[in-house]
């Protein structure tokens, strides 16, 4: 190309090769630790354990056996499972057989999983026994004809559903298969669908890049080494267990499955396998500290927690501190694979109160070193607000570990991503130290006589009335304010109950009183299935609520 | 391009574009820590400190001066620097500007610093007062005509050799240049030259998304935070301080510079600045090992060492941790970022006694987790050697940190990497547990009568004989048995001497006969630029020497 005698340094001379270049992969973690931790324990999966050796030679046997059966490069292979082996494994063994993941959310409905597997596209579905039903019941809706195989539960039974069970579908596989690499580090590794809370669910896609990135950020971030072990009370299904999936595997620590999330086998699970290290949701938390004292048990050590996915009231994580584990706070979407932003601890904080210390550590914080850029944005002008803690914006997200886009869908790709940032819809504020605060989610928001109400504000106070497990506010319609605060509350087992006056009172004593909810509703909260609040299912009952 | 109705998950659609793709690049790093510890201890030179903010700061200034003094993308700015502030700040203003950092050796002499400054086509060049009188002499045996930027030293003094000052330079800039990112991740970032024990030096290009993974692998293994305190006793010149330069800003720990490797300082600054975290050859910690009594000082907690560049003698390792020092043993080559093996400890090894521990620790060990591929290789027929921890082969290694090439040398470059490998010319063993161990250099095996004798091995016995400090063992050409060990000593200070019989009898009681040295010559060993033994120059003097 060029006629110079001498080379300059960014000369063609010095291009990629096989010595110098390979895909990042989170493949290449397994292959590490199988290397480096034969022998160590991989997975503890009941009374079941396997270690990085044996986990390897399961998740080449499943690459092969897919490959096999027909599934390759572009291919979706699905799985709805509970936290067990075989959905540890089909994270590498799927991506090894040159196919995508498409780990199913188990909480939905037939409709939805009949609607996810025909957009995706679904090849191969592997069930657990668990979610039979649904998964009969959902194919009835569809054309889609998967392959079906039936993941073999603990006490040796299986679903029926297909004719071949996952252990005999691995001894179909070869453990000698190649440890394959995508061709290009931007092919699709994982597909995500987003819970949907309005309309059909989007289909999220990962490459193996970003998977990679945001793996090795979050074992860097949260102290994870070969030391580690990791107890999974986060769904799999949950961007992937946040990258935690592999994260986990590239350090070479033990993985402790966990079926079902029920507080008293969280505890005895903490004792007995030395559990450091664990993720949730703040309705996680919220069952541990509310789990009955016949439940709980001392912590043998200090347990590190990553909570996101919503913003941990300051009670939780004040709760949670007592009993002795330490809170991180992450912040993320299914389109940012998870967490993208920390709430990095400052050594001053350690002298604050624990009520100061806990509204510090509610801040979404700042982003991920894996990340790349995070801003928040006037949506009016577009400039980046003040540090100031009061103004509020949109806060934008870019780089390594923004998804490829969302499957089949342009429009939405193409909105999501406008004018090169990946834009959350969440309203945030940034402090003067440039941690970010999420106020709300921008359709979440409530306008009343002209001033915004950050709904998050509300049920922060509300979280904290003594008798109060959970809460959540939205807008209703309102003739003379635009909009008022409806607060939805949820009382702790064993209180007899109490007035909306008292809430009401408990309220004026602590904020604005424009802020204070005109109206307070009892009873349990509805979720999506990812455990969050379905606050459109609550605007629905406010405005059908009297006045 | 494509009519199907539907696109596929790996469809066009689903492109890169600003908001889901940034190139890799250790900038992120100094960025990310600026943003989150802004006020934090970043450098600490002497009585001077900077915080994050301020180091950012005086990064962009540098990069934006040297913007405007007309270093671009592509361009070489060279430094020759002791490990100061300015050295630090260079791996970063330097790529920050779109060109090339090239750290010289200050150890080379003028010829060798001309070839280099000519051969890199230098454009600007730092000076350290200390290198001053080489530069001077450097530049009288070379056309090139660099911008020359005296760096100003502690004291207050400058070399005088430019026209300007660094701190004069950085005022030129301004504070608020752009982040800039490389244009591609491919790019180079860093020059450095081999040490050249023979031949001219030959120049290892760095991308930046070599030195981001393996700044970030580095951070990783050595289990680098925010709170971790990093003294630099290994030359940053050296692979651009094996990459930690970049690592350590990336844990957002604090940098101790070091201009001159004094053991009493060393000490001192363990105990004053809390140091957690150092490197250096093995030849740093026997200067640790064998400080006079009053230099050394009780630990005041358990440091951190990583040790590389050759293999650490199992009575350093034994001496290291009786002192309370923690080693962990690295491996690798200025072709490979600095360390691409790690000895990753495994748990049942500290039931070893510690002479055991030492022997496994003095192996290479397993690549880095951010490295891809390594294996042994037997040169003849390229098949893997057996993991016997005898079959002797060739280390190869691949993937992500492995250079680009040689700058201007593809013929070197192509043998280098030929067969999809990067050729280490270090012939090891594979243990049974995967680990690796370097018996020697090619070119250092001694054949005697037709049996390889590990010149590495015959030297950890002479480094277990109480009264020698160092040891090197050449081949000395021999009629009858083709080559004979011949060892360089030399002995302990306060050692009044030892006769070459008592030291051949040492030799005798501890290995197999045909491999004790035929030959035992006394005094100090002759060692290259970046402190390695010049076996070349023991091999003229072996030749020289009677029989």
């Amino acid at each position: 190309m060029s006629n110079r005698a001498e080379p300059s340094i960014h000369d063609l001379n010095l291009d990629r090769g096989p010595a110098n270049f390979r895909p990042l992969s989170p493949i290449d973690y397994l292959r590490w630790s199988a290397d480096v931790f034969a022998d160590r324990v991989a997975i503890i999966d009941g009374a079941r354990r396997f270690s990085y050796g044996e986990m390897a030679n399961r998740c080449r046997r499943l690459a092969s056996a897919l490959n096999r059966r027909g599934a390759g490069r572009g291919d979706t292979v699905s799985i709805i499972a509970a936290n067990r082996t075989a959905m540890l494994e089909a994270h590498f063994g799927i991506p090894m057989s040159g196919a995508v993941i498409n780990a199913l959310n188990f909480r939905l409905d037939a409709a939805s999983i009949a609607f996810i597997l025909e957009h995706a596209e679904t090849k191969i579905l592997l069930v657990d026994a668990l979610f039979a039903d649904t998964v009969r019941e959902a194919l009835q809706r569809t054309s889609v004809r998967p392959l079906l195989v039936d993941i073999d539960s603990e006490d040796g039974g299986a679903a029926g559903l297909g004719g071949i069970t996952y252990e005999e579908l691995l001894e179909e596989g070869d453990a000698d298969h190649p440890w394959r690499l995508p061709e290009d580090e931007w092919d699709a590794i994982s597909l995500c669908y987003t819970s949907g809370t309005t309309g059909n669910p989007k289909g999220v896609v990962y490459h193996h890049r970003g998977a990679h990135l945001n793996a090795l950020g979050n074992a860097f971030a949260f102290g994870l080494d070969s030391r580690s072990v990791y107890l999974w009370t986060l769904p799999m299904f949950h961007c992937n267990g946040w990258t935690y999936t592999w994260g986990v595997t590239a350090a070479g620590a033990t993985h402790v499955c966990l079926p079902q999330m029920r507080p008293a086998e969280v505890f005895r699970l903490i004792e007995k396998e030395q559990v450091t290290h664990m993720c949730g949701a703040p309705i996680v938390l919220n069952m541990l500290i509310h789990a009955p004292q016949e439940e709980k048990r001392p912590l043998p050590h200090r347990v590190e927690v990553a909570t996101g996915g919503a913003a941990p009231p300051g009670a939780v994580l004040e709760a949670m501190e007592t009993m002795g584990f330490h809170v991180t706070h992450l912040y993320g979407l299914s389109e940012t694979y998870g967490p993208s932003t920390i709430c990095v601890p400052q050594e001053d904080w350690s002298a604050l109160s624990p009520g100061e210390r806990a509204a510090k550590i509610a801040r979404q914080g700042v982003r991920y070193p894996t990340l790349g850029e995070s801003r928040v944005a006037d949506p009016e002008t577009g400039i980046d607000v003040p540090r100031d803690g009061e103004s509020m914006g949109e806060l934008l997200l870019r780089g390594h570990t923004v998804m490829k886009g969302y499957l089949k869908n342009p429009k939405a790709t193409g909105e999501a991503l406008r004018d090169g940032w990946f834009h959350t819809g969440d309203l945030a504020v940034c402090h003067e130290d440039g941690y970010v605060e999420v106020k709300d989610r921008s359709k979440d928001i409530i306008i009343s006589g002209g001033e915004n109400i950050s709904s998050l504000e509300v049920e922060e106070i509300l979280y904290r009335h003594p008798d109060i497990m959970e809460a959540a506010v939205v807008a209703k319609a309102d003739a003379q304010w635009g909009e008022t605060p409806c607060a939805f509350v949820t009382l702790r087992p064993g209180v007899d109950g109490i007035s909306a006056e008292a809430v009401i009172e408990w309220c004026r004593a602590n904020m604005a009183r424009y802020k204070v909810p005109r109206h307070v509703i009892f009873g349990p909260l509805p979720k999506t299935s990812t455990g969050k609040v379905q606050k459109f299912t609550l605007r629905e009952r406010a405005s059908g609520s009297g006045d």
